[in-house]
């Protein structure tokens, strides 16, 4: 099937792949949330009918955690083997009072579906799964797809890559497609070369009986709130690089070649500012953007608490304060050895007459980048150039899919990461959308990129 | 009537005071809080009706805020007239759910009656109350007694400060009674003889169009929460001290004499730990506890909140942070040039590329201290003698009473405080309570020390 086939069966089934969409959209699947239990399972389930429906043999994987869909259809053993990964949980969605619409009712606005996880990962998986019936439909899969999506990609994919050791046997695959990545932000189409790891570390402090009176107690008491921000703050030199002694241990620097295309691609402190309101500031100002993201890990803070932040006014030493951070690592960092360290600087810095407690949600993956010689990158980037009207380009990412390395390494193939998310997508906020021309794109790119292999 | 008699009757209608200290905590009058505005007229209203009923001439007195109950019993010109200040308004209550029993349903359990308020201050003041109609009713009550009760003292005294100037002719006095404070904590009862003066500032970070990606912006983008940490890291020194240029001058230090009565009552830091559970480990540590509270400002963090601090994670760069600071300030400093100081030392270090808005909710007042030679402290301390089983001391408290001062001072009174809370009530914490037995001293203190004037 050619591109002009394509695009003439988007347009007779569109309202059909909107609605399969919309129904996936429609679980509140939060895997942070474990009141969101049950949602994911149905979610899940869901989904399983789903490809079932539409050719796949399906069955849930239980894991230790959520569970994971496994979908197969065989083909001919002439060709590659290809497993498609993807993930059906989402991102919370406070704050609630932010959205336009409820984030679990689909809701269309200008060529856009808005939604928590409309773009992060559901519509990715669906555009991928509406190109692969449409191929089956047209009798015109002829290879082995194999389908995993897992439901903790937003909560560390604990269950997942604890249980990718016994699966490894029939996840077996010669590809390894992601669709989880964005286009570049000129608009050109992108082949995704890296991504970073992540790890999560909470710190909370604590040892005051209860909230203390701040007149009896200021200037006597150790403040949770204030010794937090104190940790807080030693992360970082004043240039903006890391402090953590061990952090940055073995990274591997990039080529001559990775960084000039990375830096091909940089943005101006303008564009940025006007995608995110604010200069690029943080990091290590030396380096370009394409740099500190692509090629530098980083430490951030995703949430601090502690006391009173309602109306008014509340005199109080908060008993207990706490900081939840995550870390973005790069080829070369050990996660485990990052993670030592991290604690290991908390430890050293931890403040007088409290008592801290760090508790680490896991290492997400370590960073990982393809070469840049990769046969099916160049494949993918053919591909991508006759349905776009810009030359694709080639991305190193700051962003993280955790278990995309080690799945990759433990099936034996070659993993190629081609997505179509744009920051107007707004990923991980409220308002979280995706354009129909983006999941048109998307659906194209899969069906024929497919045929290629 | 002499201690015994009162003691009398405190036993025959101990049930009906405390039902009248119950039916005042029943208002859930939390100053800070908009949605509570009308509860704290309604109390205000309960409280005026209330003692029209035993004998004083009340009515409401409008301001800015919420309103203050004013009234008055008049007699024999001969004698001194008496101001009682107390207020009405509570702290907030969260967490609520710490609270064993609701904070405005009254609960007596061990002898002491737990709500919201049931010390500070709607306990001290009923004590009080209970005192004068015991008075009145024995027609022992022969000097000229005004009460003012406001309703904002733990949200910035506002409205009453702002009126004192107009009101000042009726409120005029020669003796400023207060019952806001604690006995010492080696259970002595103590005649206050300093209180630290309060201001309060919340800074806010801001600038990012929404929460973003902490993968696709870590290490770009600047980061509120991180970046409030760093500011509040700014505060103190590494010694403890406070590091805002400007913010001590003007410090007026203790005398010998005030030095070595406060520092004779100084806990042990187990002693310390045993109340609150974490050492004295903050501030300047080589002077006392005493010092540090009685005679030396503070800068306190009361709240600090930005991003995600719900279950398992999430990974973003919070579009927002906040900090809410309460300062406690020492006679000699200037509250309005402290605050500026404050201000300027925050705008020295703003962070690069965040929007920063200080939003200052009002200077509560000066701190003062009375003078040791003082005529009333020393009646105070021979009525305390006669009730207790301790020598009554002297304490210079790091609490405020924003008005105090100010309210001394236009009406031309000296003050006079003496107060029965302990560290067991938990003001402004879950489960704040107040034992009868206290109530009772407070009771007899105000009964005697008013036929002593």
């Amino acid at each position: 099937m050619n591109k002009h086939d394509l695009m003439e069966i988007f347009r007779q089934k569109e309202d059909f792949f909107i609605n399969d969409w919309k129904d996936f959209l429609s679980f509140s699947s939060v895997s942070a949330d474990p009141l969101h239990n049950e949602d994911c399972i149905r979610c899940a389930e869901w989904l399983a009918a789903h490809l079932e429906n539409i050719g796949f043999e399906s069955r849930l994987l239980e894991t230790s955690g959520k569970p994971v869909v496994f979908a197969e259809r065989r083909g001919l053993d002439s060709k590659p083997v290809i497993l498609f990964y993807g993930h059906y949980d989402v991102q919370p969605v406070d704050p609630l009072e932010k959205w336009e619409t409820p984030p679990f009712k689909p809701s269309i606005r200008n060529g856009r579906v808005y939604a928590r996880g409309a773009e992060d990962n559901k519509g990715q998986v669906m555009f991928t799964i509406k190109a692969l019936q449409t191929l089956i439909e047209a009798d015109a899969l002829d290879a082995t797809v194999k389908i995993i999506i897992e439901g903790e990609e937003e909560n560390g994919s604990r269950g997942i890559k604890s249980s990718l050791d016994k699966w490894k046997d029939f996840l077996a695959a010669n590809i390894l497609m992601v669709a989880d990545t964005c286009i570049a932000p000129s608009g050109a189409p992108a082949i995704t070369m890296g991504l970073r790891g992540i790890g999560h570390l909470t710190i909370t402090l604590s040892g005051l009986r209860n909230d203390l009176h701040s007149g009896v107690h200021g200037g006597l008491c150790p403040n949770p709130a204030e010794e937090i921000a104190r940790l807080i703050a030693t992360i970082r030199n004043r240039d903006g690089s890391i402090a953590v002694e061990g952090f940055l241990d073995g990274i591997i620097p990039p080529s001559e070649a990775e960084l000039e295309a990375a830096n091909s691609l940089s943005r101006s402190d303008e564009e940025y500012i006007s995608e995110t309101g604010v200069p690029p500031v943080a990091g290590e100002k030396e380096l370009s953007m394409a740099e500190r993201t692509g090629f530098r890990p980083s430490i951030d803070v995703n949430g601090i608490s502690g006391g009173y932040s309602g109306h008014g006014t509340k005199t109080i030493i908060p008993a207990s304060a706490m900081v939840k951070l995550s870390m973005r690592l790069v080829p070369g960092q050990d996660p485990e050895g990052a993670l030592y360290a991290l604690k290991k600087h908390f430890e050293k810095h931890a403040p007088a007459g409290l008592r801290m407690e760090m508790s680490d949600e896991g290492i997400g993956g370590p960073g990982f980048r393809l070469k840049m010689e990769s046969g099916l990158a160049t494949k993918a980037a053919a591909v991508l150039a006759s349905i776009s009207e810009k030359e694709p380009v080639y991305l190193w990412e700051g962003a993280s899919i955790p278990v995309v390395s080690s799945l990759a390494s433990e099936v034996g193939a070659e993993p190629l990461l081609v997505g179509f998310g744009t920051a107007e997508d707004k990923i991980h906020a409220p308002n979280e959308s995706f354009s129909i021309k983006s999941f048109e794109q998307g659906y194209l790119y899969t069906a024929l990129i497919i045929q290629e292999f």
